[in-house]
């Protein structure tokens, strides 16, 4: 199996305000790419310490990744650790210099000398155009290794990453072994409760299992590569007979497909559209609908009521009801949903609200105490949840509860 | 300056769905505490990959931090990694297993055998107490090696890092140089066009630049580490002097406050409340101001009116309107303004209507357009935005080009 390294290079990666996306991006497709991926780490973005990283992985690996540190700015090293790895120059791409000046003057501007910069290439590499922005990259090869620069913008990486990279790589390594993923997505099942259907799986040979819990979401990787005896297709089938029997009502799909993706196909199957009313999550629960591709299609809007004053005048919840059970009640929670379901004259509501914290609680309520309702035109439901995590956290976890419990209400009997 | 390493274990690292926030928050925490970093690496979950990175970075390192494969599952082999690493065996914690028993039992759930692995610790190390999990971390020493092992899950590695971990460090090195770090965050303002006033530091002895490009917000950190003549101290006011003069009306902050913060201090300041019209955005900017805690002192709320008879009966918006312009234009943001104004009696407000892509562009109003409007009691403004990138960045971008609009004219005069 031929092995790859992945490079984030760049000191902002120490950023706790950025994870590394990158690296876990290339990972993910390179190891279904088929290659063993022996090391994915960082590098500061000094000249030294890029030259030392890269050219000890080039007598080990058949390919080098690197991202980041290709931009205009002086912090932005990458190149000249690669020439230096290599003992070779930069020169600058031509092709790639006037596609900037193209680029440029179609905004008015002029390719200026920090722009410029974008266009440098390690000598003897080809650049790979960057459809998003202004850096390339650059791709060459040193004896039996292939050594890949890729700007670090999240966005232009995926993209060169697909469309540039991988073909390549298909092209240069052709006899590739077969490698099939069951990616399942579990929603409201804490991680203890999936092991069972997990562990017959851990020692398999040629089976690899991850488990990535979220907040109430459960991702499950299966990753078969080469199996001894099985042909890995009957090994997919399976785990995917295997999957869907232990976590029935749990399962959200078995190829990676989010909740908010399918509830709304869920939604489009059935013919209902959708609004939401929030409270604590502010508006998270919404934006997780919008986010699927098409949303508009059963998505009709929603209220952030922060403020119980909204909650009346906007979503027609009693004045009495918040007097009575509060703000965080399933009392509030039910009318909340009602009232955006007439509000919009949709078919179906979620409605959140709770205290999101640090502040705000109370002893009966702590923070981190949510109540989500959930209306359909076959009945409306009510659910507490509680995690005494942080702000963000707690938002995260409610939309994702406010969003699992609608799903099982809207898939019900029309599911597949 | 004593050095550290950053293990990320498990094969789950390698799941686009999560980016290694803890490598990030554990090198910035390190360097900042005194630590060369001298790796941040992931490791899969197999006992033998896990031993041979512990036991080699425990040769070279002063201090060596791991992070998950500490949970109940199969597939959390950390324990028995480090355990091989260093060539003992693994016990069980009577203390925390003690603890376990009493939080499982405040649930009404017995400890069973899979949740009792979270109490397993490395022979002759120290439990380290999880506040906000069921599995302890622990710690011990080798040599003058310090191996500490947290679990993955990033807010309980976050609490148990600041806790347990750095106090633990700052007592076993006392010595520790003055660090100074400036966190300047910038918006509205191209990567290119911060350099001029960067580049004067990029070459400086003992001082470290890094910038953090995302859609519209920029983070740029100096790090002053031990400056060969002056004071750290000096060297800190000379950048923020720098900083402010140069970047004037992007600068949000010094200190890392993010923009959706500095608006709410804003808006504090002058005594406005602030209600948010969504379209594109589809909830994204209200969750953007409401992840500030005690934002319920200014935030109202909103209304994501997402269909176009929303933004009629909800917001306002006159049918005419739509009908002339379009969804997507000036005059209906500006509308979607002052209706969400008028409906929540805010003080000021903003407004997002776009084509969030990939499909609904047109050739005049190609995907990735979106029409931001703020009203303040002081004006209302409008500003088109345009940036061809995928659905969930054209909402990023959007939500905080309206947050930077809005927040420049509520500081307007009243700032500091």
């Amino acid at each position: 199996m031929p092995t790859a390294a992945f490079f984030a290079i760049g000191s902002e990666m120490t950023d706790p305000a950025r994870g590394d996306s990158n690296g876990v991006l290339a990972a993910a497709r390179l190891k279904e790419a088929g290659f063993d991926i022996g090391l994915v780490s960082r590098v500061e973005d000094r000249v030294e310490a890029i030259a030392s990283a890269l050219s000890g992985a080039l007598e080990t690996c058949d390919v080098v990744l690197a991202s980041g540190g290709l931009g205009p700015t002086g912090d932005d090293l990458t190149r000249e650790g690669a020439a230096r790895a290599l003992g070779v120059g930069i020169v600058e791409d031509g092709a790639w210099a006037e596609e900037l000046t193209r680029r440029l003057a179609s905004r008015g501007r002029a390719l200026d000398a920090v722009n410029r910069r974008q266009a440098l290439v390690v000598e003897g590499s080809e650049a790979i155009p960057n459809p998003r922005g202004l850096a390339c990259g650059c791709c060459l090869r040193r004896g039996k290794a292939h050594l890949i620069l890729l700007p670090g913008v999240p966005a232009e990486f995926r993209e060169m990453l697909e469309g540039g990279v991988l073909p390549r790589l298909r092209e240069a390594f052709p006899e590739q072994p077969e490698v099939r993923t069951v990616r399942a997505v579990l929603a409201g099942l804490p991680e203890a409760s999936a092991e069972p259907v997990l562990s017959p799986w851990y020692g398999r040979r040629g089976v690899s299992v991850s488990i990535l819990p979220h907040l109430g979401i459960l991702r499950v990787t299966l990753t078969i590569t080469s199996p001894p005896a099985e042909s890995a297709a009957d090994l997919e089938e399976e785990a995917r007979r295997a999957f869907a029997a232990g976590w029935k009502g749990h399962l959200v799909s078995l190829d990676g497909t989010s909740l908010e993706a399918a509830l709304g196909e869920a939604l489009l199957r059935r013919g209902w559209t959708l609004a939401a009313a929030e409270s604590c999550t502010g508006g998270l629960l919404a934006h997780k609908v919008v986010s699927v591709a098409g949303a508009s299609r059963y998505f009709l809007g929603s209220v952030t009521a922060y403020d119980n004053e909204a909650k009346s005048s906007l979503l027609g919840v009693a004045p009495e009801i918040l007097q009575r059970s509060g703000a965080v009640s399933e009392e509030t929670a039910r009318a909340m949903a009602r009232g955006v379901r007439a509000r919009f004259g949709a078919a179906c509501a979620a409605a959140t609200t709770g205290v999101a914290g640090p502040g705000g609680g109370s002893p009966e309520k702590p923070a981190g105490t949510v109540w989500v309702a959930v209306g359909t035109p076959e009945g409306e439901w009510a659910h507490r949840v509680h995690l005494p995590l942080d702000r963000l956290s707690v938002m995260e976890f409610s939309a994702h509860m406010a969003l699992y419990h609608l799903w099982r209400r809207v898939r019900g009997a029309a599911a597949p």
